[in-house]
Protein backbone atom coordinates (compact mmCIF):
# COMPACT_ATOMS: atom_id res chain seq x y z
CA UNK A 1 0.00 0.00 0.00
CA UNK A 2 1.38 3.34 -1.09
CA UNK A 3 2.61 5.38 1.81
CA UNK A 4 -0.27 8.33 1.60
CA UNK A 5 -2.90 5.91 1.08
CA UNK A 6 -1.43 3.50 4.45
CA UNK A 7 -2.05 6.73 6.47
CA UNK A 8 -5.30 7.68 5.08
CA UNK A 9 -6.32 4.26 6.04
CA UNK A 10 -5.69 5.04 9.53
CA UNK A 11 -8.06 8.00 9.81
CA UNK A 12 -10.07 6.95 12.93
CA UNK A 13 -7.07 4.88 14.29
CA UNK A 14 -5.02 5.57 17.56
CA UNK A 15 -1.59 6.64 16.23
CA UNK A 16 1.61 7.24 17.11
CA UNK A 17 4.01 10.36 16.01
CA UNK A 18 7.47 10.55 16.21
CA UNK A 19 8.05 14.48 15.67
CA UNK A 20 11.59 16.30 14.71
CA UNK A 21 12.33 18.81 17.11
CA UNK A 22 13.64 17.53 21.13
CA UNK A 23 12.44 14.03 19.18
CA UNK A 24 9.42 14.20 20.94
CA UNK A 25 5.98 11.33 20.90
CA UNK A 26 2.67 12.27 20.26
CA UNK A 27 -0.43 9.50 20.58
CA UNK A 28 -3.80 10.48 19.21
CA UNK A 29 -6.62 9.45 16.68
CA UNK A 30 -5.95 10.66 13.54
CA UNK A 31 -8.52 12.84 12.34
CA UNK A 32 -7.33 13.72 9.29
CA UNK A 33 -4.36 13.61 6.95
CA UNK A 34 -3.22 15.87 3.78
CA UNK A 35 -1.51 15.43 0.60
CA UNK A 36 1.94 17.19 2.66
CA UNK A 37 1.68 14.51 5.58
CA UNK A 38 0.26 17.22 7.45
CA UNK A 39 -1.87 15.77 10.31
CA UNK A 40 -4.99 16.71 12.39
CA UNK A 41 -4.45 14.63 16.07
CA UNK A 42 -7.06 14.28 18.31
CA UNK A 43 -6.88 13.55 21.95
CA UNK A 44 -3.39 13.90 21.98
CA UNK A 45 -1.03 12.89 24.65
CA UNK A 46 2.56 13.52 24.85
CA UNK A 47 4.71 10.18 25.44
CA UNK A 48 7.61 9.97 26.89
CA UNK A 49 9.91 6.83 28.07
CA UNK A 50 6.48 4.92 27.10
CA UNK A 51 4.41 7.29 29.71
CA UNK A 52 1.73 9.76 29.14
CA UNK A 53 3.61 13.12 30.09
CA UNK A 54 1.30 15.66 28.77
CA UNK A 55 -2.35 16.28 27.31
CA UNK A 56 -3.31 18.24 24.48
CA UNK A 57 -6.33 17.78 22.97
CA UNK A 58 -6.44 18.73 19.54
CA UNK A 59 -3.62 19.77 17.20
CA UNK A 60 -1.54 20.29 13.95
CA UNK A 61 1.36 18.35 12.94
CA UNK A 62 3.51 19.96 9.99
CA UNK A 63 4.30 16.88 7.94
CA UNK A 64 8.30 17.43 7.41
CA UNK A 65 8.51 17.35 10.94
CA UNK A 66 7.18 14.05 10.84
CA UNK A 67 9.90 11.25 10.79
CA UNK A 68 7.64 8.55 11.44
CA UNK A 69 3.98 7.24 11.93
CA UNK A 70 3.17 4.03 13.37
CA UNK A 71 -0.37 2.62 13.67
CA UNK A 72 -0.90 1.49 17.63
CA UNK B 1 -11.54 18.13 9.59
CA UNK B 2 -8.23 18.79 7.31
CA UNK B 3 -5.11 20.07 8.84
CA UNK B 4 -4.77 23.28 7.19
CA UNK B 5 -8.82 24.01 7.54
CA UNK B 6 -8.39 23.12 11.06
CA UNK B 7 -5.66 26.21 10.84
CA UNK B 8 -7.81 28.42 9.68
CA UNK B 9 -10.88 27.65 11.87
CA UNK B 10 -8.63 29.46 14.74
CA UNK B 11 -7.70 32.21 13.12
CA UNK B 12 -8.48 35.26 15.37
CA UNK B 13 -7.76 32.83 18.24
CA UNK B 14 -5.08 31.74 20.77
CA UNK B 15 -2.85 29.33 19.93
CA UNK B 16 0.09 27.74 21.00
CA UNK B 17 3.32 26.97 18.54
CA UNK B 18 6.65 25.00 18.94
CA UNK B 19 8.85 26.18 16.89
CA UNK B 20 12.18 23.95 15.60
CA UNK B 21 15.86 25.98 16.66
CA UNK B 22 15.37 25.74 20.55
CA UNK B 23 12.22 24.10 20.41
CA UNK B 24 10.93 27.45 21.57
CA UNK B 25 7.37 27.64 22.17
CA UNK B 26 5.17 30.58 21.18
CA UNK B 27 1.96 31.64 22.21
CA UNK B 28 -0.25 34.17 20.54
CA UNK B 29 -3.50 34.89 18.51
CA UNK B 30 -3.25 33.79 14.77
CA UNK B 31 -4.06 36.57 12.50
CA UNK B 32 -3.37 34.50 9.00
CA UNK B 33 -1.99 31.61 7.67
CA UNK B 34 -1.36 30.31 3.96
CA UNK B 35 -1.40 27.16 2.36
CA UNK B 36 2.30 26.30 3.23
CA UNK B 37 1.25 26.91 7.20
CA UNK B 38 2.81 30.25 7.41
CA UNK B 39 1.91 32.17 10.00
CA UNK B 40 1.26 35.42 11.29
CA UNK B 41 0.84 35.65 15.39
CA UNK B 42 0.45 38.51 17.35
CA UNK B 43 0.25 39.74 20.52
CA UNK B 44 3.05 37.37 20.79
CA UNK B 45 5.19 35.92 23.64
CA UNK B 46 7.81 33.12 24.23
CA UNK B 47 7.24 30.65 26.61
CA UNK B 48 9.66 28.58 29.08
CA UNK B 49 8.09 25.99 31.40
CA UNK B 50 4.71 27.05 31.00
CA UNK B 51 6.41 30.93 32.22
CA UNK B 52 6.03 33.84 29.51
CA UNK B 53 10.14 34.76 29.20
CA UNK B 54 9.79 37.57 26.21
CA UNK B 55 6.85 39.60 24.30
CA UNK B 56 7.43 39.56 20.95
CA UNK B 57 4.29 42.00 19.16
CA UNK B 58 3.89 40.73 15.92
CA UNK B 59 5.86 37.80 14.24
CA UNK B 60 5.61 36.15 11.03
CA UNK B 61 6.48 32.00 11.09
CA UNK B 62 7.99 29.71 8.52
CA UNK B 63 6.26 27.18 8.21
CA UNK B 64 8.29 24.66 7.70
CA UNK B 65 10.01 25.42 10.81
CA UNK B 66 6.68 24.91 13.13
CA UNK B 67 6.52 21.39 14.83
CA UNK B 68 3.17 21.78 16.04
CA UNK B 69 0.16 24.01 16.44
CA UNK B 70 -1.87 23.73 19.73
CA UNK B 71 -5.35 26.15 20.17
CA UNK B 72 -5.48 27.57 23.70
CA UNK C 1 20.04 3.71 -12.45
CA UNK C 2 18.28 6.68 -11.03
CA UNK C 3 17.44 7.22 -7.37
CA UNK C 4 13.56 6.68 -7.38
CA UNK C 5 14.21 3.42 -9.89
CA UNK C 6 16.73 2.10 -7.69
CA UNK C 7 14.39 2.45 -4.44
CA UNK C 8 11.57 0.88 -6.55
CA UNK C 9 13.59 -1.80 -7.04
CA UNK C 10 14.11 -2.41 -3.41
CA UNK C 11 10.11 -3.06 -3.11
CA UNK C 12 9.59 -6.41 -1.25
CA UNK C 13 13.64 -6.53 0.13
CA UNK C 14 14.66 -5.71 3.64
CA UNK C 15 16.31 -2.26 3.61
CA UNK C 16 18.34 -0.32 6.63
CA UNK C 17 16.83 3.23 6.85
CA UNK C 18 19.00 5.86 8.41
CA UNK C 19 16.43 8.56 9.77
CA UNK C 20 16.86 11.92 11.06
CA UNK C 21 15.80 12.89 14.39
CA UNK C 22 18.12 11.08 16.79
CA UNK C 23 19.22 9.24 14.19
CA UNK C 24 18.34 6.21 14.36
CA UNK C 25 18.36 3.26 12.13
CA UNK C 26 15.21 1.38 11.09
CA UNK C 27 14.81 -2.09 9.38
CA UNK C 28 12.02 -3.59 7.26
CA UNK C 29 10.49 -5.00 4.34
CA UNK C 30 10.06 -1.84 1.51
CA UNK C 31 6.33 -2.24 1.00
CA UNK C 32 6.08 0.99 -0.97
CA UNK C 33 7.70 4.42 -1.55
CA UNK C 34 6.36 7.01 -3.52
CA UNK C 35 8.15 10.24 -5.94
CA UNK C 36 8.73 11.78 -2.75
CA UNK C 37 10.64 9.00 -1.15
CA UNK C 38 8.01 8.69 1.61
CA UNK C 39 8.11 5.09 2.37
CA UNK C 40 5.81 2.40 3.66
CA UNK C 41 7.88 -0.56 5.84
CA UNK C 42 6.74 -3.46 7.00
CA UNK C 43 7.99 -5.24 9.99
CA UNK C 44 10.09 -2.93 10.83
CA UNK C 45 12.38 -2.58 13.95
CA UNK C 46 14.85 -0.14 15.32
CA UNK C 47 18.34 -0.87 15.38
CA UNK C 48 21.22 0.61 17.68
CA UNK C 49 24.46 -0.55 17.50
CA UNK C 50 23.64 -3.53 15.53
CA UNK C 51 21.21 -4.60 18.05
CA UNK C 52 17.54 -4.87 17.19
CA UNK C 53 16.13 -2.93 20.33
CA UNK C 54 12.40 -2.41 19.19
CA UNK C 55 9.64 -3.76 17.10
CA UNK C 56 7.64 -1.38 15.30
CA UNK C 57 5.56 -3.56 12.88
CA UNK C 58 4.13 -1.25 9.72
CA UNK C 59 5.64 2.02 9.60
CA UNK C 60 5.20 5.31 7.44
CA UNK C 61 8.63 7.13 6.85
CA UNK C 62 8.38 10.83 5.77
CA UNK C 63 10.76 11.03 2.50
CA UNK C 64 12.58 14.52 3.71
CA UNK C 65 13.85 12.98 7.03
CA UNK C 66 15.23 10.05 5.17
CA UNK C 67 19.28 10.40 5.48
CA UNK C 68 20.10 7.55 3.50
CA UNK C 69 18.06 3.99 2.12
CA UNK C 70 20.89 0.96 1.88
CA UNK C 71 19.58 -2.63 0.78
CA UNK C 72 20.29 -5.16 3.18
CA UNK D 1 -2.93 40.20 6.99
CA UNK D 2 -1.38 37.36 5.12
CA UNK D 3 2.43 36.13 6.58
CA UNK D 4 4.06 37.11 2.81
CA UNK D 5 1.87 40.33 2.53
CA UNK D 6 3.06 41.18 6.10
CA UNK D 7 6.62 40.51 5.47
CA UNK D 8 6.35 42.59 2.13
CA UNK D 9 4.67 45.79 4.38
CA UNK D 10 8.19 45.01 6.19
CA UNK D 11 10.62 46.02 3.21
CA UNK D 12 12.47 49.22 4.12
CA UNK D 13 12.37 48.44 7.91
CA UNK D 14 14.38 46.99 10.32
CA UNK D 15 14.04 43.24 11.10
CA UNK D 16 15.11 40.48 13.15
CA UNK D 17 15.15 37.29 12.25
CA UNK D 18 16.19 34.22 13.97
CA UNK D 19 17.86 31.98 11.90
CA UNK D 20 18.00 27.83 12.36
CA UNK D 21 21.95 26.54 13.12
CA UNK D 22 22.97 28.01 16.11
CA UNK D 23 20.18 29.96 16.56
CA UNK D 24 21.34 32.66 15.89
CA UNK D 25 19.69 36.12 15.57
CA UNK D 26 20.07 38.81 12.69
CA UNK D 27 18.82 42.48 12.64
CA UNK D 28 19.26 44.73 9.33
CA UNK D 29 16.85 46.59 7.15
CA UNK D 30 14.81 44.53 5.25
CA UNK D 31 15.75 44.77 1.44
CA UNK D 32 13.43 42.28 -0.43
CA UNK D 33 11.83 39.52 0.03
CA UNK D 34 9.95 36.78 -2.57
CA UNK D 35 7.40 34.46 -2.09
CA UNK D 36 9.65 31.35 -0.07
CA UNK D 37 10.49 34.04 2.35
CA UNK D 38 14.24 34.34 1.05
CA UNK D 39 15.54 37.46 2.41
CA UNK D 40 17.97 40.19 1.09
CA UNK D 41 18.88 42.05 4.16
CA UNK D 42 21.41 45.37 4.43
CA UNK D 43 23.47 46.33 6.95
CA UNK D 44 23.01 43.35 9.02
CA UNK D 45 24.93 42.95 12.50
CA UNK D 46 24.63 39.22 14.39
CA UNK D 47 23.41 39.68 17.79
CA UNK D 48 24.18 37.66 21.09
CA UNK D 49 21.83 38.23 24.39
CA UNK D 50 21.03 41.13 22.99
CA UNK D 51 24.25 42.49 22.01
CA UNK D 52 25.64 42.88 18.60
CA UNK D 53 28.20 40.69 17.74
CA UNK D 54 29.38 41.09 14.30
CA UNK D 55 28.71 43.05 11.23
CA UNK D 56 27.94 41.26 8.48
CA UNK D 57 26.26 43.92 5.77
CA UNK D 58 24.48 42.49 3.13
CA UNK D 59 23.44 39.01 3.42
CA UNK D 60 20.85 36.83 1.50
CA UNK D 61 19.09 34.33 3.88
CA UNK D 62 17.57 30.78 2.65
CA UNK D 63 13.75 30.79 3.36
CA UNK D 64 13.58 27.56 4.73
CA UNK D 65 15.92 28.11 7.46
CA UNK D 66 14.41 31.28 9.15
CA UNK D 67 12.14 30.00 12.19
CA UNK D 68 10.54 33.81 13.01
CA UNK D 69 10.59 37.23 11.72
CA UNK D 70 9.91 40.26 14.21
CA UNK D 71 9.79 43.62 13.30
CA UNK D 72 11.97 45.60 15.35
CA UNK E 1 29.20 25.00 -14.76
CA UNK E 2 25.38 25.14 -13.09
CA UNK E 3 24.92 22.74 -9.70
CA UNK E 4 23.14 20.01 -11.14
CA UNK E 5 24.90 20.36 -14.11
CA UNK E 6 27.88 19.47 -12.16
CA UNK E 7 26.80 16.96 -10.50
CA UNK E 8 25.68 15.05 -14.06
CA UNK E 9 29.32 15.33 -14.96
CA UNK E 10 30.57 13.74 -11.90
CA UNK E 11 28.67 10.76 -12.64
CA UNK E 12 31.09 7.64 -12.75
CA UNK E 13 33.60 9.41 -10.63
CA UNK E 14 34.27 9.07 -6.90
CA UNK E 15 32.89 11.65 -5.27
CA UNK E 16 32.79 12.40 -1.50
CA UNK E 17 28.84 13.73 0.02
CA UNK E 18 28.47 15.33 3.81
CA UNK E 19 25.27 14.08 5.04
CA UNK E 20 22.87 15.88 7.81
CA UNK E 21 21.91 14.00 10.79
CA UNK E 22 25.31 13.17 12.59
CA UNK E 23 27.29 15.00 9.41
CA UNK E 24 28.54 11.87 8.42
CA UNK E 25 31.27 12.02 5.52
CA UNK E 26 30.35 9.10 2.87
CA UNK E 27 32.91 8.58 0.10
CA UNK E 28 31.25 6.12 -3.10
CA UNK E 29 31.36 6.46 -7.09
CA UNK E 30 28.23 8.59 -8.22
CA UNK E 31 25.34 5.95 -10.04
CA UNK E 32 23.00 8.97 -10.71
CA UNK E 33 21.59 11.69 -9.42
CA UNK E 34 18.30 13.81 -10.07
CA UNK E 35 16.88 17.29 -10.32
CA UNK E 36 16.51 17.06 -6.11
CA UNK E 37 19.91 15.66 -5.65
CA UNK E 38 18.62 12.60 -4.79
CA UNK E 39 21.80 10.40 -5.28
CA UNK E 40 22.46 6.70 -5.82
CA UNK E 41 25.93 5.93 -4.78
CA UNK E 42 27.51 2.62 -5.19
CA UNK E 43 30.78 1.46 -3.38
CA UNK E 44 30.24 3.38 -0.88
CA UNK E 45 32.11 3.66 2.13
CA UNK E 46 31.55 5.92 5.62
CA UNK E 47 34.17 8.09 6.18
CA UNK E 48 35.27 9.34 10.12
CA UNK E 49 38.53 11.64 10.57
CA UNK E 50 39.15 10.50 7.20
CA UNK E 51 39.33 6.60 8.17
CA UNK E 52 37.06 4.38 6.13
CA UNK E 53 34.90 3.14 9.33
CA UNK E 54 31.90 1.46 7.51
CA UNK E 55 31.58 -0.52 4.15
CA UNK E 56 27.83 0.50 2.76
CA UNK E 57 27.45 -0.68 -0.87
CA UNK E 58 25.28 0.78 -2.52
CA UNK E 59 23.28 3.53 -1.14
CA UNK E 60 20.22 6.14 -2.08
CA UNK E 61 21.11 9.76 -0.15
CA UNK E 62 17.68 12.30 0.03
CA UNK E 63 18.64 15.40 -1.62
CA UNK E 64 17.36 17.42 0.86
CA UNK E 65 19.95 16.20 3.40
CA UNK E 66 23.11 16.67 1.46
CA UNK E 67 25.26 19.58 2.61
CA UNK E 68 27.94 19.12 0.31
CA UNK E 69 29.30 17.09 -2.74
CA UNK E 70 32.82 17.27 -3.14
CA UNK E 71 34.74 15.35 -6.53
CA UNK E 72 37.42 13.47 -4.96
CA UNK F 1 17.65 43.80 -5.06
CA UNK F 2 15.68 40.42 -5.30
CA UNK F 3 17.27 38.00 -3.07
CA UNK F 4 18.26 35.31 -6.34
CA UNK F 5 18.87 38.74 -8.12
CA UNK F 6 21.46 39.74 -5.31
CA UNK F 7 22.87 35.84 -5.59
CA UNK F 8 23.36 35.87 -9.86
CA UNK F 9 25.16 39.56 -8.92
CA UNK F 10 27.77 37.83 -7.00
CA UNK F 11 28.91 35.24 -9.76
CA UNK F 12 32.19 35.49 -10.18
CA UNK F 13 32.84 37.16 -6.73
CA UNK F 14 34.10 35.59 -3.28
CA UNK F 15 31.28 34.91 -1.20
CA UNK F 16 31.06 33.50 2.69
CA UNK F 17 28.24 30.34 3.06
CA UNK F 18 26.98 29.49 6.48
CA UNK F 19 25.68 25.79 6.67
CA UNK F 20 23.69 23.55 8.12
CA UNK F 21 25.40 20.80 9.78
CA UNK F 22 28.24 21.72 12.14
CA UNK F 23 27.16 25.06 11.32
CA UNK F 24 30.66 25.10 9.17
CA UNK F 25 31.51 28.36 7.07
CA UNK F 26 32.85 28.09 3.67
CA UNK F 27 34.32 30.76 1.51
CA UNK F 28 35.16 30.29 -2.09
CA UNK F 29 34.08 31.93 -5.43
CA UNK F 30 30.48 31.68 -6.23
CA UNK F 31 30.64 29.63 -9.96
CA UNK F 32 27.25 29.31 -10.26
CA UNK F 33 23.61 29.38 -8.63
CA UNK F 34 20.14 27.99 -9.35
CA UNK F 35 16.77 29.20 -8.52
CA UNK F 36 16.35 26.77 -5.25
CA UNK F 37 19.86 28.58 -4.18
CA UNK F 38 21.90 25.39 -5.30
CA UNK F 39 25.41 26.79 -5.32
CA UNK F 40 28.87 25.90 -7.19
CA UNK F 41 31.35 26.58 -5.70
CA UNK F 42 34.92 27.13 -7.01
CA UNK F 43 38.77 27.53 -4.90
CA UNK F 44 36.51 26.27 -1.81
CA UNK F 45 38.38 26.42 1.85
CA UNK F 46 36.60 26.04 4.97
CA UNK F 47 36.76 28.38 7.71
CA UNK F 48 37.03 28.08 11.67
CA UNK F 49 37.32 31.19 14.21
CA UNK F 50 38.27 32.82 10.99
CA UNK F 51 40.87 30.52 9.80
CA UNK F 52 41.05 28.57 6.55
CA UNK F 53 40.91 24.64 8.16
CA UNK F 54 40.83 23.02 5.09
CA UNK F 55 40.90 23.14 0.94
CA UNK F 56 38.20 21.80 -0.41
CA UNK F 57 38.43 23.20 -4.42
CA UNK F 58 34.96 22.55 -6.49
CA UNK F 59 32.13 21.76 -4.33
CA UNK F 60 28.19 21.72 -4.76
CA UNK F 61 26.02 23.30 -2.23
CA UNK F 62 22.27 22.23 -1.64
CA UNK F 63 20.34 25.29 -1.21
CA UNK F 64 18.33 24.30 1.43
CA UNK F 65 21.12 23.50 4.15
CA UNK F 66 22.51 26.85 3.07
CA UNK F 67 22.10 29.30 6.02
CA UNK F 68 23.37 32.39 4.69
CA UNK F 69 25.23 34.05 1.86
CA UNK F 70 27.71 36.79 2.74
CA UNK F 71 29.58 39.06 0.13
CA UNK F 72 33.29 39.25 1.04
Amino acid sequence: MFPNKKIQSLVGSKIQVEMKGNNHILEGILSSADEYLNIHLIDTVEVEDEKRIKSLGSVVLRGNNIILVNPL
